[in-house]
């Protein structure tokens, strides 16, 4: 039976376990979940008996509810990180620079996803949210909220260019290849693109070994990686033409 | 070069990684880091000009100043997830059950210790620091962000009871023995013994598996889950005092 992968692309986690199946030739079935629920979506999304009946499927797969999630065989998993080192271990497809074999290098790849967790996630996300998402999913933005997100954003992009990104290396933890860990922090990064223009541009100005570590995986998991940005790069047009509209002033300016 | 791990005992991370070389006969040396800045400790805490160098080196050893990290020969790592892993796949005498050769049974202690970063973790400790610790760091006590936590806390144990914790089972994910993933996790709870009693008791109560788990877990690692725990404990004892010192009225009903 083929592998399963309940997925949504907005959600960066997703996007980072999809990218990963497709650069290494894993045969999956993608299973479209929206991770908003019926009552936070806006008015004009309409919820069909079909999405009824595949959430309520999904609920049984997992009574958690969160994507991404895998199935493959009898054998279900959920949370990113574990699915990522999951699907290096078990498909042989997947070449040993995505999660090496070598102890102390697996380590390394461990410790950074672990900082992952409490630092880069809630830093992204909470700014993201409180910026610019929280509307669209019936909450109110949150100025408080988005100072002290910023905060944890510009630390973790500090310690992302001085510390896990070493010397001329292409990749975290000095490699010239990628692994999981590249994989999952870009893909978190990636959301800021739904940010204002010249907002996303005032974070990432003073890290520069940023933007070419975010470039080289990218580049590095073409065409995948644009591909299976679509959804997001959507949004992000979306979101760029609400800002013009609600500055016509500034707008006729330009 | 014998293994060297920097921890603070008051740290529940650090506590873990100390329970699983004590456990599994890993000869190592502690060396204590305080983990309170200099400036945000009580004015009555000397910081001797010993411990200003000792901080200094750890910097040195870390960068980023965390704690637990160990070091192994040349080998530096931090992040305690990573570490446990590292400890029980690098040291033979660490049995099977804490970190198993099954890839299906390892992937699915990754996924405990990730949904752990950003549930049980934020719900723990933020609840603690909101209610307890914050004044002891230099900080106020914040009721509206120990609410958000609690909310946190409260869905995290929930969800160990009726989701981790499946079955008869005396460890998580339906185990006869633990896993680093029980260890981190009951060190990560064990931080709630410095609240109030009555405060405990209200938010555990309806989580008798989490309860007998706890217990199951200390049993299973004794004498060392006990010692390790001994600078928590007397932590807890001061915080009773204190309490029943701030209410004498209610001290004289007793």
């Amino acid at each position: 039976m083929k592998l399963k992968v309940y997925a949504d692309r907005m959600s960066q986690p997703s996007r980072a376990v999809i990218i990963l199946c497709k650069v290494n030739g894993i045969e999956f079935d993608e299973v479209l979940i929206i991770l908003a629920k019926r009552q936070q979506l806006s008015p004009e999304f309409k919820v069909t008996d079909y999405m009824n009946l595949m959430v309520l499927c999904f609920s049984e797969i997992n009574p958690l509810g969160k994507v991404p999630t895998i199935v493959d065989g009898r054998f279900k998993l959920f949370e990113s990180h574990a699915i990522l080192i999951y699907l290096a271990s078990a498909f042989p497809s997947v070449a040993d620079h995505w999660y090496p074999n070598d102890l102390s290098k697996r380590a390394k790849i461990h410790s950074v996803l672990d900082w992952h967790h409490t630092n880069l996630r809630p830093g992204a996300a909470g700014y993201v949210m409180n910026t610019v998402l929280a509307p669209f999913l019936g909450r109110s933005l949150d100025s408080k909220a988005a100072a002290e997100a910023e905060k944890i954003l510009t630390k973790s992009l500090s310690t992302l260019e001085t510390f896990w990104l070493k010397g001329n290396a292409k990749f975290l933890l000095g490699s010239s290849q990628p692994s999981v860990a590249d994989l999952s922090l870009v893909c978190e990064i990636m959301q800021l693109q739904v940010l204002d223009e010249k907002d996303r541009l005032r974070l990432f100005s003073p890290y520069k070994k940023v933007e070419e570590w975010i470039e080289n995986t990218r580049k590095a998991t073409q065409p995948h990686f644009d591909v299976v940005h679509k959804t997001l790069y959507g949004a992000k047009d979306k979101f760029d033409k609400q800002r013009k509209m609600s500055k016509p002033g500034l707008q006729s300016k330009m």
